[in-house]
């Protein structure tokens, strides 16, 4: 396999850990955001994936993109180590819970939109800031109580899931917005314990080769 | 089951067109996303659903939120009339498109964030237009390419999908907004032979009863 990936993006991040948690090797080929305007919109990125976003996951002839999608496909194609439950309200609590990061946090908080709100909208600094920080506080505090019966390991249950792949980059990025997250503290608690196991840990920004 | 809708949301849109295409007859229950400063913030509502956002469907003692997850169990618990093929490069195609509309389109029009633009940092009427736009055109470029190999009846195959359910509100929204369709031949299409078949058009805002 072979994962276009860029070492800050969060989506990229719940790709690469999925495949640590299955055990699944698999190439990295860097796509810098930021160099030359984005590689992610150079021809030859684009050929493989025309939405000009990373990740992309090439397994065999399969072209993979949008993280959650990518998800479901290693759970369908590579079920060992289950990121799902059987149970079919169980599985619905963490698909919910993945994606409201995927689809109520992340998607205002990205790259493509701070540039935006910058360069379109001439949003100051301490404004975009603000914004940041809002759409976060809002959907931790949604999240944390979706957080209640956790065991404050995982997310739900006593084994890591797609919540997890999920929330794990989602609060990376929060502390680099000095987040305070003494206010969500299950948030908290699964982080410092997730981050402590190989398979989250050998997935975060800094041990990726193109980390800056 | 019991929807908690809102007439113009297009993620209940997209949950009611799933439970139309399963033939899953359902009660609605409006939650009006305005009146009385919004009443997905009630006390009543919240209770259940604390993320305070529609859609939520209520089966038997299971509580569904956030609308891929929605059609996700819906998929798993009543499997006829499927909305996803077996085949898993297509999963995974047509769960990709479903996510660029859900991830990267969506939120970035939602009622709360044109909300936030207009009230936190007082973006004109003209520059939301444009920001409304500028995130739609970006999206259906690439939803268009994705579609290159579409029958012009459904995003994918013979069938409806999860795509059809994701695809068909956005095109709706976009319309409101005045985005020139013919740029997109596909979408249009595809939106053309949707919104003429049952499921599709029972569903839409204005067949709802609290459409205004």
């Amino acid at each position: 396999m072979k994962l276009y990936s860029y070492f800050r993006s969060s989506a990229a991040f719940r790709v690469r850990i999925a495949l640590n948690l299955k055990g699944l090797s698999y190439d990295t080929q860097a796509v810098h955001l930021l160099k030359q305007g984005g590689e992610q919109h150079s021809a030859e990125y684009v050929a493989i994936n025309p939405s000009e976003l990373v990740p992309t996951l090439l397994d065999q002839q399969y072209v993979l993109t949008q993280s959650l999608s990518i998800l479901e496909y290693l759970e369908e194609a590579y079920p060992k180590t289950a990121l799902l439950p059987q149970n079919l309200q169980q599985r619905a609590q963490i698909r919910a819970f993945a994606q409201h990061i995927a689809c109520e946090i992340h998607p205002l908080n990205n790259l493509r939109v701070l540039q935006c709100l910058e360069q379109t909208l001439a949003v100051s600094n301490t404004e975009k800031t603000a914004w940041y920080q809002h759409w976060i506080k809002l959907g931790f505090h949604s999240l944390e109580q979706q957080l209640q019966q956790s065991n404050g390991q995982y997310c739900f249950g006593e084994q890591a899931s797609f919540a997890d792949c999920c929330l794990i980059p989602q609060v990376y990025n929060a502390k680099r917005f000095q987040i305070d997250l003494t206010e969500y503290p299950k948030i908290q608690s699964i982080y410092t314990h997730c981050m402590q196991l190989a398979a989250f840990h050998q997935a975060a920004p800094e041990q990726q080769a193109d980390w800056e």
